[in-house]
């Protein structure tokens, strides 16, 4: 941590400064320019933070150089980036995940249906809510157990590892007897009893970018699920609010050559939520693909006219086997492959 | 629910959005003008909503007419204001509620002390934290129970209500015990089991704006809690995310007249956290007052330099009477009197 | 243009409305709900705006059906793409046009240098700014007349047409000698008279979207320039405001199918600004060309360790054969050619 | 500037980053840390920061420390504040100035009406638009030279001084003949050229923030017309833009404080255009005042129904007298004097 200190901060407060540093076991380091001084603070960063130094008399604003994530940052792995692997299918590094399903189970049919499909079109998991946080709450709520018993059949049948959403720690056993990777959704990304929970369980992680995270953020959240021992995250960027109206939400790509640098945890695209309509998810998946992304979480529904949920964002499983060739053939111009 | 239909969209499909509408016990009503026809569905939103028409062939796109949520609107209460009452003490209407007290509980003699000195300048209720969301999870998360224990004994000696965060739904039994008003914090506001079991309770729910929600959605929100029979919440104004990086959020006091324009519920609004710096919080003091504000929440410690959490924003007990003085005068000039 | 008249708007208010409706010559169509009446006003969005029926008794609110651009709008062509055409390079529709060079133009050197490169591996025009719009006024502001002059000795050694920022409305006729492609700045798009004359110079014009435009507002700048009589205007993607800080800006790639609906205009994409770092730069510009950009414009210098600005942002000469290699293959795969 | 090396840099790498500090004449100060080496640059901000070291190998990235405006800074003129004095009526410090007239000149009625009734009221200034910066090219767009005339003629009947827009730097002699304060708009706000020239007049600048400019972009903007030896400088927050829909802009007023700290120039707030309707003007003009701003630059009209611009924004004549009154109660317990 910097200590800038204000033009014209006088001895003493540069001196209190360093002693408060000092107590709590950092070393304080001066540099003193023509204008002002900077104090470095040289030790436990988050001991510093806590200090609080920001009003102290003299101070004028405080510079982080260290990150506030440990287990999450790039440096913890020395290079090395982070595998996920399901029944040998694996995302990250040079491998991609096609994550492919309905935006919510609906019945036994449809469940089926596109689990088929995806899996025969070489998707590498499947993905379908049974727990659904809804804007409103007049609105389906998802089918729960009966949802994830629907989950386990397609499992049964397909092979396909499951994605499926996490909402309340009281529904921790359920989800984990047949999720393979538990999904945090974006509006619980910083519902901390939550990850801690998810962490605990063991299961893979797929943890949604917040609306209005930052990447730091987005990598203090993974950190409440590392801490617990559990080093299976994938992070998932699926759009930012900004002021532009034209679409739901802002992808932001830029985040993966950003996390990257950041990161070794694996970083996945929802091309689905931010248009908000099919016909600009292809455009979205290959961009991600393009940009460096380790996989895409997309929606597939056999009738989206009746989906229940987001049908206008669901990609018809009639189109999914030509979709998913241009994923992966982008994918392969960006060093990745495709695992099934 | 207005469906825009593109121009040169054929007979046939506006005959099957009609169709469509009418399935779900709605009725359609063509407006055609030169260049495009729009088709109005009368009757109830969130069926014509589930449809999900935004992809439907020959549609450009809807447009929303009615507000989603019903409990929270104006209308429902026909112009009538909420005005929540605890002990005597009023917030809402003519009433300023001044909650103030310490970000987080820490000690005895720091609770007490806090809770004296904001008693004595006239505060309606006492804030403080036992339970703490922290973007680190290396940080302090709190005292948990023994935090709760000392905001009992703080009521005790000076009769104020007790404001306190709620985060996980396996705490709310001991949160009960002891809090008149159970905030939920803004990483929590789509928590939606949260938010139903706090709306459970029964106690009045102070119910902080996300980051980056609209008040459309902070008003979705609270009706989570209103559809549990709970009349009463309060809405917090804390900040916003935006570009601007020389403050922690953007305080938006814009969102005074709009949600007084929009909903019946008290508007509190936290001075402490958007400016994260004790200087600039009696401003924005004022301007909450002036702007019309049914009260402020706001940050007082005794020690601020050696508080755990948020020192910095802390106003030191020291300057909290004068304080407390100004926006008094302000809030009178907007017609409101603070009740203790 | 659709009125929202409020629930209990009386019989004379929405009469009220009506008349003035009439009063411009529009026509009014009522559209009556269980809650509330919608009038329709059919006729000249801009007559109906002007009227300004926000505040008038018994409005709720205003929803505009038709764009307000109308040269720029997809009908306007019904269909057909504008591809944008010089010395038989083409940009838009199918042609994908690859335009580099260095930020500013420093020296005769640097200038020839970089063309060559960049004309040896197959790019579309040449980029080079000799005004540069500058956020401190001590910043080194471009060579201006003789940076011009060396982007024509360039044009006349390579072939290669020019790119180069129009600032001032007074450097018309010194721009124009040169210019094959007017660029406005994103600080400029707004700046009405300077789109007047770009649009009367005949020139084709590059138009970079503002930091916090929608593409509405980009649209309708555009039409400020397609008004004058001139068709030849691109649109340029170049990241948004944002409250990520990981990056100066972020680059909204949605934008991409978003006005491929919206527009006939060709659109390109800046991928050097928002990431602000070269290491970046291929990832977004291999995205953009995966989302089915016409074009991307890049910056490239010879030496950018000693560039005078922007620097980091920019690829060395030496990678830039390969860079353009990896965008022309993904480029084709979303169906692009490039034309050099 | 603070030079931030990776872990793991090695000696060559700082070497290298010394030595080319070194080369633009500063010097180099190295801080090591456990982890990391941050290297301070003593001396010129600007050629330090023109050396771009952001990807220089071993560099992880840069922390300006030094804030880059000069003249616009509260050192600059060590904690006295700029008082704008025209006519005897002041702006900042302790004066408050309220600003107010219609939006455009739209006839010689209109204005002279409005002048009237603000300059009754104790208006310290008038505002009103000849040239008017639009978003549609096909909509009105100010009388231009005759509504200078008209502004003349009001100044002369009511002795008020002018504040009038420039958008065009052809215009400069038409307007500096007429205005006292020359106001530059939000989408001019980088329109450095006009900045310029605009300084070079020695007429007082109103310079209104842009929708997504950060406080340091505005502080840099007004830096290009102080350089001019032009130190009459206004700043004015307008609104900015997020995600936000329920109002045009979010008005910004944690910007009022941030500024006093920043600048010593006056800071006036228009709390007209962010909410864009009448009704939520008075709440914002109360707001900006108890926050600490010098001055309101309000709409009023006296035929808002049938303005040619903005008229849901406009306050009527009738109601001008009591909303100064409340503005003068407020801004008195913010300790400042409305000057008429």
């Amino acid at each position: 941590m910097m200590i800038v200190m204000k033009e014209g901060a006088t001895a003493e407060q540069i001196a209190h400064v360093v002693e408060r540093i000092e107590e709590v076991g950092c070393s304080a380091h001066l540099s003193t320019g023509e204008l002002l001084t900077v104090i470095g603070a040289i030790g436990d960063r988050d001991r510093v933070a806590a200090l609080g130094l920001e009003m102290t008399d003299g101070v004028d604003h405080l510079v982080p150089i260290l990150k506030p994530y440990k287990l999450a940052s790039a440096q913890f792995k020395k290079g090395e980036r982070t595998v996920v692997e399901i029944d040998g299918r694996r995302i990250g590094g040079d491998h991609f995940g096609l994550i492919a399903g309905p935006c919510t189970i609906e019945s036994r049919e449809q469940t089926l249906d596109v689990a088929r499909v995806v899996n025969d079109a070489g998707a590498t998991m499947l993905r379908g809510g049974a727990y659904k946080p809804r804007t409103s709450p007049y609105s389906f709520q998802g089918l729960g157990v009966a949802g994830l018993r629907l989950l386990q059949e397609a499992k049964d049948e397909t092979g396909l590892p499951i994605v499926t959403e996490l909402m309340d720690v009281r529904d921790v056993e359920d989800v984990v007897e047949v999720a393979d990777v538990i999904q945090i959704g974006a509006r619980n990304m910083q519902n901390y009893t939550l990850l801690t929970e998810a962490g605990r369980t063991g299961k893979a992680v797929l943890l949604k970018r917040g609306l209005s995270s930052t990447l730091d953020d987005l990598l203090m959240a993974s950190e409440y699920v590392l801490k617990e021992g559990n080093p299976n995250v994938m992070l998932c960027e699926r759009g930012i609010r900004t002021f532009e109206t034209a679409y739901r939400f802002t992808l932001d790509l830029l985040a993966i050559p950003a996390l990257r640098e950041l990161t070794h945890l694996p970083i996945v695209v929802d091309p689905s939520h931010a248009p908000g309509r099919r016909d600009w998810v292809p455009a979205m998946s290959l961009a991600a693909a393009a940009a460096g992304a380790d996989g895409v979480i997309v929606e597939v529904h056999n009738d989206p006219e009746h989906a229940i949920c987001d049908g206008p964002q669901a990609l018809p499983t009639s189109d999914f086997a030509d979709y998913a060739d241009q994923v992966r053939r982008v994918a392969e111009v960006a060093g990745k492959l495709v695992t099934a």
